[in-house]
Protein backbone atom coordinates (compact mmCIF):
# COMPACT_ATOMS: atom_id res chain seq x y z
CA UNK A 1 0.00 0.00 0.00
CA UNK A 2 1.39 3.49 -0.94
CA UNK A 3 0.95 5.86 1.72
CA UNK A 4 -2.40 8.11 1.39
CA UNK A 5 -2.86 11.88 2.41
CA UNK A 6 -5.95 13.74 2.69
CA UNK A 7 -6.12 17.35 3.02
CA UNK A 8 -7.59 19.05 5.98
CA UNK A 9 -8.11 23.16 7.20
CA UNK A 10 -8.09 24.36 10.52
CA UNK A 11 -11.62 25.92 11.09
CA UNK A 12 -12.64 27.93 14.91
CA UNK A 13 -14.97 24.58 15.20
CA UNK A 14 -11.27 22.47 15.55
CA UNK A 15 -9.58 25.14 17.98
CA UNK A 16 -9.71 25.41 22.23
CA UNK A 17 -8.85 28.37 23.99
CA UNK A 18 -5.35 27.37 24.36
CA UNK A 19 -5.17 28.79 20.78
CA UNK A 20 -4.55 25.27 18.97
CA UNK A 21 -6.22 22.63 17.60
CA UNK A 22 -8.23 20.87 20.63
CA UNK A 23 -5.59 17.36 20.67
CA UNK A 24 -8.91 15.33 20.49
CA UNK A 25 -9.57 16.94 17.51
CA UNK A 26 -6.27 15.52 15.52
CA UNK A 27 -8.21 11.98 15.91
CA UNK A 28 -11.27 13.35 13.99
CA UNK A 29 -8.32 14.35 11.16
CA UNK A 30 -6.96 11.01 11.57
CA UNK A 31 -10.17 9.25 10.94
CA UNK A 32 -11.51 11.36 7.87
CA UNK A 33 -8.15 10.16 5.97
CA UNK A 34 -8.48 6.62 6.96
CA UNK A 35 -12.59 7.13 5.24
CA UNK A 36 -10.84 8.99 2.35
CA UNK A 37 -8.14 5.83 1.47
CA UNK A 38 -10.93 3.63 1.88
CA UNK A 39 -13.24 5.30 -0.44
CA UNK A 40 -10.07 5.85 -3.19
CA UNK A 41 -10.17 1.92 -3.18
CA UNK A 42 -13.56 2.24 -4.11
CA UNK A 43 -15.53 1.48 -0.71
CA UNK A 44 -18.22 3.63 0.45
CA UNK A 45 -18.85 2.43 4.80
CA UNK A 46 -22.26 3.19 4.16
CA UNK A 47 -22.51 0.43 1.36
CA UNK A 48 -20.01 -1.70 3.89
CA UNK A 49 -22.69 -1.38 6.73
CA UNK A 50 -25.90 -1.82 4.18
CA UNK A 51 -24.68 -4.70 1.73
CA UNK A 52 -21.70 -6.64 3.87
CA UNK A 53 -22.80 -6.08 7.42
CA UNK A 54 -19.80 -4.66 8.84
CA UNK A 55 -18.35 -1.51 10.27
CA UNK A 56 -15.09 -0.57 11.04
CA UNK A 57 -14.51 0.83 15.08
CA UNK A 58 -11.71 1.97 16.74
CA UNK A 59 -10.17 -0.09 19.14
CA UNK A 60 -6.65 1.40 20.20
CA UNK A 61 -5.13 4.51 19.74
CA UNK A 62 -2.04 6.25 20.44
CA UNK A 63 -1.24 9.36 19.78
CA UNK A 64 1.53 12.54 20.28
CA UNK A 65 0.77 15.64 19.99
CA UNK A 66 4.05 17.43 19.31
CA UNK A 67 3.67 20.80 18.01
CA UNK A 68 0.31 22.95 17.65
CA UNK A 69 -1.39 23.64 14.37
CA UNK A 70 -3.13 27.05 14.73
CA UNK A 71 -6.46 28.02 13.25
CA UNK A 72 -6.93 28.44 9.75
CA UNK A 73 -3.41 26.14 8.99
CA UNK A 74 -4.11 23.95 6.25
CA UNK A 75 -2.60 20.49 7.31
CA UNK A 76 -1.96 16.68 5.70
CA UNK A 77 -3.05 13.50 7.00
CA UNK A 78 -1.52 9.99 6.06
CA UNK A 79 -2.44 6.68 6.22
CA UNK A 80 -0.57 3.79 5.84
CA UNK A 81 -1.08 0.21 7.33
CA UNK A 82 1.61 -0.45 9.47
CA UNK A 83 0.00 -4.37 10.26
CA UNK A 84 -3.11 -6.68 9.43
CA UNK A 85 -5.15 -9.11 11.19
CA UNK A 86 -8.20 -11.14 10.23
CA UNK A 87 -10.05 -9.19 11.81
CA UNK A 88 -8.34 -5.77 12.47
CA UNK A 89 -5.66 -3.13 10.62
CA UNK A 90 -3.08 -1.01 12.39
CA UNK A 91 -2.99 2.19 10.63
CA UNK A 92 0.21 4.88 11.14
CA UNK A 93 -0.73 8.16 10.79
CA UNK A 94 0.84 11.50 10.83
CA UNK A 95 -0.59 15.30 10.36
CA UNK A 96 2.23 17.37 9.12
CA UNK A 97 1.76 21.60 8.29
CA UNK A 98 1.63 22.10 4.27
CA UNK A 99 3.50 25.61 5.14
CA UNK A 100 6.69 24.43 6.48
CA UNK A 101 6.05 20.40 6.37
CA UNK A 102 6.30 20.54 10.16
CA UNK A 103 5.29 17.29 11.36
CA UNK A 104 2.56 17.73 14.27
CA UNK A 105 1.20 14.46 15.57
CA UNK A 106 1.71 11.68 14.52
CA UNK A 107 -0.76 8.51 15.79
CA UNK A 108 -1.49 4.70 15.68
CA UNK A 109 -5.10 3.61 14.92
CA UNK A 110 -5.98 0.11 15.71
CA UNK A 111 -9.55 -0.80 13.77
CA UNK A 112 -11.39 -3.64 14.47
CA UNK A 113 -14.19 -5.05 11.56
CA UNK A 114 -17.29 -5.73 13.62
CA UNK A 115 -20.58 -7.32 12.55
CA UNK A 116 -22.69 -4.53 12.54
CA UNK A 117 -25.58 -5.95 14.40
CA UNK A 118 -23.72 -7.72 17.12
CA UNK A 119 -20.85 -5.67 17.08
CA UNK A 120 -18.84 -8.76 17.43
CA UNK A 121 -15.22 -8.96 15.52
CA UNK A 122 -15.45 -10.92 12.23
CA UNK A 123 -13.20 -11.02 8.88
CA UNK A 124 -12.38 -8.31 6.53
CA UNK A 125 -14.38 -8.06 3.63
CA UNK A 126 -11.97 -10.22 0.79
CA UNK A 127 -12.45 -7.34 -1.03
CA UNK A 128 -10.94 -4.74 1.07
CA UNK A 129 -8.16 -7.64 1.58
CA UNK A 130 -7.01 -8.03 -1.94
CA UNK A 131 -6.81 -4.15 -2.28
CA UNK A 132 -4.92 -3.73 0.33
CA UNK A 133 -2.99 -6.69 -0.66
CA UNK A 134 -2.32 -5.20 -4.50
CA UNK A 135 -1.20 -2.27 -3.21
CA UNK A 136 1.93 -3.42 -1.42
CA UNK B 1 -44.16 24.73 34.47
CA UNK B 2 -41.66 25.57 36.50
CA UNK B 3 -38.31 26.84 35.22
CA UNK B 4 -35.66 24.21 34.98
CA UNK B 5 -32.19 25.00 35.76
CA UNK B 6 -28.74 22.74 34.85
CA UNK B 7 -25.35 23.75 35.43
CA UNK B 8 -23.04 23.37 32.64
CA UNK B 9 -18.67 24.01 33.37
CA UNK B 10 -16.78 25.42 30.79
CA UNK B 11 -14.53 22.85 29.59
CA UNK B 12 -11.34 23.71 26.92
CA UNK B 13 -13.37 21.03 24.44
CA UNK B 14 -16.39 23.81 24.46
CA UNK B 15 -13.80 26.62 23.51
CA UNK B 16 -12.62 28.16 20.15
CA UNK B 17 -9.13 29.91 19.71
CA UNK B 18 -10.93 33.13 19.56
CA UNK B 19 -10.62 32.20 23.60
CA UNK B 20 -14.57 31.75 24.31
CA UNK B 21 -16.91 28.72 23.70
CA UNK B 22 -17.75 28.07 20.36
CA UNK B 23 -21.25 29.51 19.33
CA UNK B 24 -22.28 26.10 18.00
CA UNK B 25 -21.63 24.68 21.66
CA UNK B 26 -24.21 26.37 23.11
CA UNK B 27 -27.05 24.77 21.69
CA UNK B 28 -25.53 21.44 22.95
CA UNK B 29 -25.79 22.87 26.40
CA UNK B 30 -29.34 23.74 26.14
CA UNK B 31 -30.24 19.95 24.60
CA UNK B 32 -28.67 18.92 27.86
CA UNK B 33 -30.73 21.20 30.08
CA UNK B 34 -33.93 19.49 28.07
CA UNK B 35 -32.75 16.18 28.56
CA UNK B 36 -32.32 16.95 32.37
CA UNK B 37 -35.67 17.83 32.35
CA UNK B 38 -37.03 15.13 30.94
CA UNK B 39 -35.37 13.04 33.15
CA UNK B 40 -36.44 15.22 36.09
CA UNK B 41 -40.22 14.74 35.44
CA UNK B 42 -38.99 10.25 35.28
CA UNK B 43 -38.66 10.35 31.46
CA UNK B 44 -35.49 8.66 30.11
CA UNK B 45 -34.89 9.24 26.50
CA UNK B 46 -33.67 5.81 25.80
CA UNK B 47 -36.45 4.05 27.04
CA UNK B 48 -39.19 6.56 25.05
CA UNK B 49 -37.36 5.40 22.03
CA UNK B 50 -37.13 1.33 23.00
CA UNK B 51 -40.92 1.32 25.34
CA UNK B 52 -42.61 4.10 22.97
CA UNK B 53 -40.78 3.80 19.87
CA UNK B 54 -40.58 7.85 19.77
CA UNK B 55 -37.48 10.09 19.65
CA UNK B 56 -37.48 14.13 19.88
CA UNK B 57 -35.37 15.77 17.50
CA UNK B 58 -34.68 19.61 17.04
CA UNK B 59 -36.34 21.28 14.08
CA UNK B 60 -35.97 24.80 14.64
CA UNK B 61 -33.29 27.21 16.46
CA UNK B 62 -33.54 30.25 16.89
CA UNK B 63 -30.34 31.97 18.99
CA UNK B 64 -28.98 35.07 20.12
CA UNK B 65 -25.50 35.05 20.89
CA UNK B 66 -25.06 38.04 23.41
CA UNK B 67 -21.85 37.75 25.69
CA UNK B 68 -19.20 35.33 25.44
CA UNK B 69 -18.52 32.75 27.94
CA UNK B 70 -15.19 31.41 28.42
CA UNK B 71 -12.98 28.55 29.75
CA UNK B 72 -13.66 27.21 33.34
CA UNK B 73 -16.40 29.50 33.93
CA UNK B 74 -19.34 28.01 35.64
CA UNK B 75 -22.92 28.08 33.88
CA UNK B 76 -26.53 27.87 34.10
CA UNK B 77 -28.71 26.67 31.53
CA UNK B 78 -32.95 27.22 31.89
CA UNK B 79 -35.64 24.77 30.20
CA UNK B 80 -38.89 26.48 29.88
CA UNK B 81 -41.66 25.36 27.69
CA UNK B 82 -42.87 28.19 25.86
CA UNK B 83 -45.84 26.64 23.56
CA UNK B 84 -46.89 23.40 22.76
CA UNK B 85 -48.09 21.35 19.85
CA UNK B 86 -49.61 17.85 19.09
CA UNK B 87 -46.47 16.47 17.96
CA UNK B 88 -44.26 19.33 19.21
CA UNK B 89 -42.19 21.95 21.87
CA UNK B 90 -41.00 24.92 21.88
CA UNK B 91 -38.20 26.13 24.84
CA UNK B 92 -37.40 29.35 25.63
CA UNK B 93 -33.62 28.75 27.01
CA UNK B 94 -31.38 31.14 28.57
CA UNK B 95 -28.15 30.54 29.53
CA UNK B 96 -26.43 32.72 32.53
CA UNK B 97 -22.94 33.03 33.98
CA UNK B 98 -22.99 32.03 38.08
CA UNK B 99 -20.35 34.83 38.74
CA UNK B 100 -22.26 37.71 38.01
CA UNK B 101 -25.23 36.70 36.61
CA UNK B 102 -25.04 37.93 33.26
CA UNK B 103 -27.49 36.72 30.87
CA UNK B 104 -24.93 35.18 27.24
CA UNK B 105 -26.91 33.19 25.65
CA UNK B 106 -30.72 33.18 24.55
CA UNK B 107 -32.38 30.46 21.97
CA UNK B 108 -36.15 29.26 21.38
CA UNK B 109 -35.59 25.52 20.43
CA UNK B 110 -38.23 23.68 18.29
CA UNK B 111 -38.28 19.77 19.28
CA UNK B 112 -40.84 17.56 17.44
CA UNK B 113 -41.41 14.38 18.71
CA UNK B 114 -41.11 11.52 16.11
CA UNK B 115 -41.77 7.87 15.10
CA UNK B 116 -38.11 6.20 16.18
CA UNK B 117 -38.34 4.22 12.93
CA UNK B 118 -39.93 6.60 10.30
CA UNK B 119 -38.67 9.60 11.57
CA UNK B 120 -42.48 10.67 11.17
CA UNK B 121 -43.95 13.28 13.68
CA UNK B 122 -46.34 11.57 15.80
CA UNK B 123 -47.87 12.86 18.90
CA UNK B 124 -46.22 13.20 22.16
CA UNK B 125 -46.58 10.62 24.35
CA UNK B 126 -49.69 10.86 27.02
CA UNK B 127 -47.51 10.99 30.41
CA UNK B 128 -45.10 13.64 29.46
CA UNK B 129 -48.31 15.63 28.58
CA UNK B 130 -49.85 15.19 31.57
CA UNK B 131 -46.55 15.82 33.38
CA UNK B 132 -46.16 19.22 31.58
CA UNK B 133 -49.37 20.37 32.02
CA UNK B 134 -49.52 19.46 35.77
CA UNK B 135 -46.45 21.41 36.44
CA UNK B 136 -48.25 24.67 34.47
CA UNK C 1 -22.45 38.74 -5.20
CA UNK C 2 -22.96 35.23 -6.72
CA UNK C 3 -23.90 32.62 -4.14
CA UNK C 4 -21.05 30.64 -3.07
CA UNK C 5 -21.06 26.66 -2.80
CA UNK C 6 -18.64 24.27 -0.40
CA UNK C 7 -18.64 20.20 -0.45
CA UNK C 8 -19.14 19.11 2.86
CA UNK C 9 -18.88 15.02 3.48
CA UNK C 10 -20.56 13.40 6.49
CA UNK C 11 -18.33 11.39 8.59
CA UNK C 12 -18.91 9.70 12.13
CA UNK C 13 -17.77 12.54 13.72
CA UNK C 14 -20.80 15.09 12.35
CA UNK C 15 -23.12 12.05 13.35
CA UNK C 16 -25.14 10.86 16.48
CA UNK C 17 -26.95 8.12 17.65
CA UNK C 18 -30.20 9.03 15.71
CA UNK C 19 -27.95 7.60 12.87
CA UNK C 20 -28.33 11.51 11.27
CA UNK C 21 -25.71 14.27 11.64
CA UNK C 22 -25.96 16.02 14.68
CA UNK C 23 -28.25 19.44 14.20
CA UNK C 24 -25.69 21.81 15.56
CA UNK C 25 -23.07 20.41 13.71
CA UNK C 26 -24.90 22.44 10.34
CA UNK C 27 -23.89 25.16 12.12
CA UNK C 28 -20.54 24.36 11.35
CA UNK C 29 -20.87 22.92 8.02
CA UNK C 30 -22.00 26.80 7.25
CA UNK C 31 -18.87 28.53 9.26
CA UNK C 32 -16.74 26.32 6.76
CA UNK C 33 -18.39 27.56 3.63
CA UNK C 34 -18.40 31.23 5.20
CA UNK C 35 -14.50 30.80 5.61
CA UNK C 36 -14.25 29.12 2.20
CA UNK C 37 -16.09 32.20 0.50
CA UNK C 38 -13.76 34.68 2.64
CA UNK C 39 -10.41 32.70 1.57
CA UNK C 40 -12.04 32.66 -1.88
CA UNK C 41 -12.34 36.12 -1.57
CA UNK C 42 -8.49 36.72 -0.87
CA UNK C 43 -9.81 37.04 2.87
CA UNK C 44 -7.11 34.93 5.48
CA UNK C 45 -8.90 35.00 8.93
CA UNK C 46 -5.80 34.72 10.49
CA UNK C 47 -3.92 37.30 8.88
CA UNK C 48 -7.59 39.60 9.78
CA UNK C 49 -6.99 39.32 13.03
CA UNK C 50 -3.16 39.54 12.88
CA UNK C 51 -2.68 42.24 10.42
CA UNK C 52 -6.14 44.17 10.80
CA UNK C 53 -7.13 43.39 14.18
CA UNK C 54 -10.53 42.58 13.45
CA UNK C 55 -12.33 39.19 14.02
CA UNK C 56 -15.62 37.62 12.81
CA UNK C 57 -18.25 36.24 15.37
CA UNK C 58 -21.25 34.92 15.13
CA UNK C 59 -24.20 37.31 16.95
CA UNK C 60 -27.25 35.63 15.79
CA UNK C 61 -28.55 32.10 14.52
CA UNK C 62 -32.07 31.01 12.60
CA UNK C 63 -31.89 27.33 11.30
CA UNK C 64 -34.75 25.42 9.96
CA UNK C 65 -33.60 21.61 10.05
CA UNK C 66 -35.66 19.96 7.91
CA UNK C 67 -34.70 16.71 6.72
CA UNK C 68 -31.57 14.49 8.18
CA UNK C 69 -28.29 14.28 6.00
CA UNK C 70 -26.62 10.94 6.94
CA UNK C 71 -23.37 9.42 7.18
CA UNK C 72 -21.21 9.44 4.09
CA UNK C 73 -23.21 11.41 2.41
CA UNK C 74 -22.20 14.70 0.27
CA UNK C 75 -23.35 17.96 0.67
CA UNK C 76 -23.09 21.26 -0.35
CA UNK C 77 -23.46 24.22 1.43
CA UNK C 78 -24.21 27.64 0.35
CA UNK C 79 -23.04 30.96 1.14
CA UNK C 80 -24.99 34.19 0.46
CA UNK C 81 -24.68 37.52 1.89
CA UNK C 82 -28.58 38.48 2.91
CA UNK C 83 -27.86 42.29 3.95
CA UNK C 84 -25.26 44.30 5.43
CA UNK C 85 -24.50 46.95 8.06
CA UNK C 86 -21.99 48.78 9.03
CA UNK C 87 -20.53 46.29 11.07
CA UNK C 88 -22.08 42.93 10.45
CA UNK C 89 -23.15 40.34 7.48
CA UNK C 90 -26.58 38.68 7.58
CA UNK C 91 -25.72 34.90 5.08
CA UNK C 92 -28.53 33.32 3.69
CA UNK C 93 -27.20 29.53 3.52
CA UNK C 94 -28.69 26.49 2.59
CA UNK C 95 -27.70 22.46 2.89
CA UNK C 96 -28.42 20.31 0.29
CA UNK C 97 -27.85 16.78 -0.39
CA UNK C 98 -25.47 16.12 -3.72
CA UNK C 99 -27.73 12.82 -4.89
CA UNK C 100 -30.26 14.49 -4.98
CA UNK C 101 -30.79 18.08 -4.37
CA UNK C 102 -32.97 17.67 -1.57
CA UNK C 103 -32.66 21.10 0.93
CA UNK C 104 -31.78 19.73 4.49
CA UNK C 105 -31.15 22.60 6.46
CA UNK C 106 -31.09 26.11 5.92
CA UNK C 107 -30.60 28.97 7.98
CA UNK C 108 -30.04 33.02 8.39
CA UNK C 109 -26.61 33.74 10.53
CA UNK C 110 -25.32 36.82 11.79
CA UNK C 111 -22.09 37.76 11.40
CA UNK C 112 -19.77 40.47 13.71
CA UNK C 113 -17.14 42.45 12.68
CA UNK C 114 -15.43 42.61 16.19
CA UNK C 115 -12.30 44.30 17.50
CA UNK C 116 -9.90 41.54 18.04
CA UNK C 117 -9.00 42.60 21.29
CA UNK C 118 -11.98 44.45 23.19
CA UNK C 119 -14.50 42.27 21.37
CA UNK C 120 -16.76 45.40 20.60
CA UNK C 121 -18.13 45.88 17.70
CA UNK C 122 -15.84 47.57 14.27
CA UNK C 123 -16.41 48.70 11.06
CA UNK C 124 -15.70 45.48 8.31
CA UNK C 125 -12.64 46.05 6.70
CA UNK C 126 -12.52 48.58 3.65
CA UNK C 127 -11.90 45.57 1.14
CA UNK C 128 -13.80 43.42 2.59
CA UNK C 129 -16.69 46.30 1.73
CA UNK C 130 -15.27 46.76 -1.52
CA UNK C 131 -14.44 42.77 -2.88
CA UNK C 132 -18.13 42.19 -1.74
CA UNK C 133 -19.95 45.38 -3.11
CA UNK C 134 -17.82 44.36 -6.29
CA UNK C 135 -19.62 41.27 -6.37
CA UNK C 136 -23.62 42.35 -5.89
CA UNK D 1 -2.91 10.26 45.54
CA UNK D 2 -6.27 9.04 45.93
CA UNK D 3 -7.78 7.88 43.06
CA UNK D 4 -11.01 10.72 42.07
CA UNK D 5 -14.06 9.57 40.28
CA UNK D 6 -16.16 11.76 37.90
CA UNK D 7 -19.29 11.43 37.13
CA UNK D 8 -20.53 11.84 33.13
CA UNK D 9 -24.23 11.65 31.82
CA UNK D 10 -24.00 10.21 27.79
CA UNK D 11 -25.70 12.93 25.56
CA UNK D 12 -26.55 13.00 21.66
CA UNK D 13 -23.75 15.37 21.52
CA UNK D 14 -21.35 12.24 22.29
CA UNK D 15 -22.77 9.56 20.32
CA UNK D 16 -22.21 8.94 16.24
CA UNK D 17 -24.21 6.80 14.11
CA UNK D 18 -22.92 3.41 15.15
CA UNK D 19 -25.54 4.36 18.19
CA UNK D 20 -22.53 4.22 20.83
CA UNK D 21 -19.93 6.93 21.99
CA UNK D 22 -18.01 8.57 19.41
CA UNK D 23 -14.65 7.30 20.77
CA UNK D 24 -12.46 10.75 20.26
CA UNK D 25 -14.97 11.93 23.26
CA UNK D 26 -14.08 9.45 25.52
CA UNK D 27 -10.98 11.74 25.73
CA UNK D 28 -13.50 14.60 26.78
CA UNK D 29 -14.45 12.93 29.34
CA UNK D 30 -11.25 11.63 30.46
CA UNK D 31 -9.99 15.47 30.98
CA UNK D 32 -13.43 16.85 32.55
CA UNK D 33 -11.84 13.99 35.15
CA UNK D 34 -8.27 15.68 35.16
CA UNK D 35 -9.97 19.27 35.20
CA UNK D 36 -12.40 18.27 38.24
CA UNK D 37 -9.81 16.59 40.30
CA UNK D 38 -7.14 19.54 40.18
CA UNK D 39 -10.63 21.81 41.05
CA UNK D 40 -11.16 19.20 44.07
CA UNK D 41 -7.40 19.96 45.32
CA UNK D 42 -7.79 23.90 45.13
CA UNK D 43 -6.76 24.80 41.53
CA UNK D 44 -8.39 26.83 38.86
CA UNK D 45 -7.42 26.34 35.70
CA UNK D 46 -7.74 30.02 34.33
CA UNK D 47 -6.39 31.45 37.36
CA UNK D 48 -3.50 29.00 37.25
CA UNK D 49 -3.05 30.60 33.39
CA UNK D 50 -3.23 34.24 34.35
CA UNK D 51 -1.88 34.11 37.78
CA UNK D 52 1.21 31.68 37.34
CA UNK D 53 1.53 31.65 33.74
CA UNK D 54 1.27 27.69 33.25
CA UNK D 55 -1.11 26.24 31.12
CA UNK D 56 -1.71 21.87 30.76
CA UNK D 57 -1.32 20.37 27.54
CA UNK D 58 -2.29 16.97 26.35
CA UNK D 59 0.93 15.46 25.18
CA UNK D 60 0.42 11.81 24.56
CA UNK D 61 -2.08 9.53 24.48
CA UNK D 62 -2.84 5.61 24.99
CA UNK D 63 -6.57 5.06 24.81
CA UNK D 64 -7.65 1.19 24.78
CA UNK D 65 -11.85 1.24 23.55
CA UNK D 66 -13.12 -2.29 25.00
CA UNK D 67 -17.14 -1.92 25.21
CA UNK D 68 -18.75 0.74 23.85
CA UNK D 69 -20.92 2.86 25.93
CA UNK D 70 -24.49 4.49 24.72
CA UNK D 71 -26.75 7.45 24.00
CA UNK D 72 -28.15 8.20 27.87
CA UNK D 73 -26.34 6.16 30.18
CA UNK D 74 -24.91 7.04 33.19
CA UNK D 75 -20.52 7.03 33.35
CA UNK D 76 -18.03 7.25 35.94
CA UNK D 77 -14.33 8.63 35.01
CA UNK D 78 -11.57 8.13 37.02
CA UNK D 79 -8.35 10.33 37.00
CA UNK D 80 -4.87 8.57 38.77
CA UNK D 81 -1.60 9.95 38.99
CA UNK D 82 0.59 7.06 37.74
CA UNK D 83 4.00 8.99 37.33
CA UNK D 84 5.49 12.13 37.58
CA UNK D 85 8.34 14.57 35.91
CA UNK D 86 9.73 17.75 36.93
CA UNK D 87 7.44 18.92 33.83
CA UNK D 88 4.64 16.38 33.31
CA UNK D 89 2.38 13.99 34.77
CA UNK D 90 1.13 10.48 33.49
CA UNK D 91 -2.62 9.60 34.46
CA UNK D 92 -4.43 6.54 34.72
CA UNK D 93 -7.81 6.92 33.92
CA UNK D 94 -10.72 4.66 33.41
CA UNK D 95 -14.21 4.59 32.33
CA UNK D 96 -16.70 2.60 33.86
CA UNK D 97 -20.49 2.19 33.26
CA UNK D 98 -22.17 3.14 36.41
CA UNK D 99 -25.53 0.75 35.73
CA UNK D 100 -23.17 -2.59 35.91
CA UNK D 101 -19.26 -1.18 37.20
CA UNK D 102 -18.24 -2.45 33.00
CA UNK D 103 -15.23 -1.17 32.00
CA UNK D 104 -15.77 0.47 28.73
CA UNK D 105 -12.37 2.36 28.24
CA UNK D 106 -8.60 3.06 29.47
CA UNK D 107 -6.25 5.07 29.12
CA UNK D 108 -2.82 6.79 29.66
CA UNK D 109 -2.57 10.13 29.43
CA UNK D 110 0.32 12.65 29.89
CA UNK D 111 0.00 16.40 30.38
CA UNK D 112 2.89 18.61 30.13
CA UNK D 113 2.95 21.86 31.69
CA UNK D 114 3.98 24.75 30.06
CA UNK D 115 4.36 28.18 30.18
CA UNK D 116 1.38 30.20 28.63
CA UNK D 117 3.10 32.33 26.04
CA UNK D 118 5.78 30.84 24.62
CA UNK D 119 3.96 26.94 24.85
CA UNK D 120 7.33 26.10 26.44
CA UNK D 121 7.88 22.92 28.96
CA UNK D 122 8.01 24.79 32.80
CA UNK D 123 8.25 23.28 36.03
CA UNK D 124 4.51 22.04 37.39
CA UNK D 125 3.97 25.05 40.19
CA UNK D 126 5.48 24.31 43.70
CA UNK D 127 1.70 24.33 45.33
CA UNK D 128 0.29 21.52 42.41
CA UNK D 129 3.13 19.15 43.51
CA UNK D 130 2.72 19.82 47.49
CA UNK D 131 -1.01 18.87 47.15
CA UNK D 132 0.06 15.72 45.01
CA UNK D 133 2.47 14.50 46.69
CA UNK D 134 0.35 15.03 49.98
CA UNK D 135 -1.91 12.85 48.72
CA UNK D 136 0.23 10.10 48.05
Amino acid sequence: MTEFFWPVRVYYEDTDSGGVVYYANYLKFMERARTEWLRSLGFEQDELIEQQGVIFAVRKVEADFRKPARFNEALSVSAKIKSRGKASLVFQQDITRDADGQLLCSGEVKVACLDAASFRPVSIPEQIIREITDGV
